[in-house]
C-alpha cells in the first residue's frame, strides 16, 4: 500500500531528529505551531521549536532516537490526525513508548505541515490535574 | 478562569447527545468531519454522522449519557487538539472511559468546529495491528 504524504513527512521529521538537521525539522511545522516540549511546557513557532529541539538534544546527549511503532491517521479535509507509538531512546533513556498525538494541516503552498505536535498524549491531563 | 469556546462546544455536543438532538449536534461538525464510529468504521460528512449517532443512540437503548472527565486543549491558530477523559454509560453499558482526541477547526463563518472525532483515541492502532 502507497504511504500516506503525512506517515512520509513523520518519517523524515524522524530522520532530522536523529541527525540533528533542526532546519530542515522546523521548516516541517506551521508558521503558527506548537510542540509539547514536556507537559506545562510549549513552544510556539519555528524559531522557538528549533531552539527547544536543541535543547532536547543536549538533554540526550546528543543521542536520541525517534522511530515509530505504530501510526494511524484520520484525514478530514485538509487536516490531519495521527495517533502514534512513538519510541524515543537515548544514552541516557532507555527505549520509551510514548502515546503521541499530531496534528497536520494541508496549504497550496506547502502540502502537509505539522501545526500540533504532542508525544505525551493524554499525560497532559493528567499533568493538569496534579 | 474563562472557559475555552471549544470546551463550551464539546459541552453544547455532549447535551445533544444526551437528549438525542442529532441535527443540533450534526451542525457542529464541519462539512468534512471524520467521525470513528468503531474502529475501522468512519462516518464522513454531517449526513452520515446524524445517521450513525442515531444507530448509535438505538444500540445503547436511548439511555447513552456521555461527560468529560478531564480536558487539555491545545491550539494552534485556526486548529485545536482536544485529548480528552470522556465517559460514556447507558442502561447496557456501565461507565467507561475512553482516552478520546478530538481536532476542531474554526473558520470566519463558524467559530469552531469538529473535525474529526475519535473518541478511541490510541485503540485505533491496536485494532490496525490485530
Amino acid at each position: 500500500m502507497e504511504k500516506h504524504p503525512v506517515e512520509l513527512l513523520i518519517a523524515k521529521a524522524d530522520e532530522a531528529i536523529n541527525r540533528e538537521d533542526f532546519d530542515a525539522l522546523a521548516d516541517m511545522y506551521t508558521e503558527d505551531a506548537v510542540l509539547v516540549i514536556k507537559p506545562g511546557m510549549n513552544a510556539v513557532g519555528r524559531p522557538r521549536i528549533k531552539k527547544a529541539f536543541e535543547a532536547i538534544a543536549a538533554h540526550f546527549e546528543h543521542s536520541l532516537r525517534v522511530t515509530q511503532a505504530g501510526l494511524h491517521i484520520l484525514e478530514a479535509g485538509d487536516t490531519a490526525l495521527v495517533l502514534a507509538k512513538t519510541i524515543i531512546s537515548a544514552s541516557n533513556l532507555p527505549p520509551t513508548e510514548r502515546k503521541a498525538t499530531y496534528v497536520f494541516r494541508r496549504s497550496h503552498q506547502h502540502d502537509w505541515l505539522c501545526a500540533i505536535d504532542n508525544s505525551y498524549g493524554h499525560d497532559l491531563i493528567d499533568a493538569d490535574q496534579e
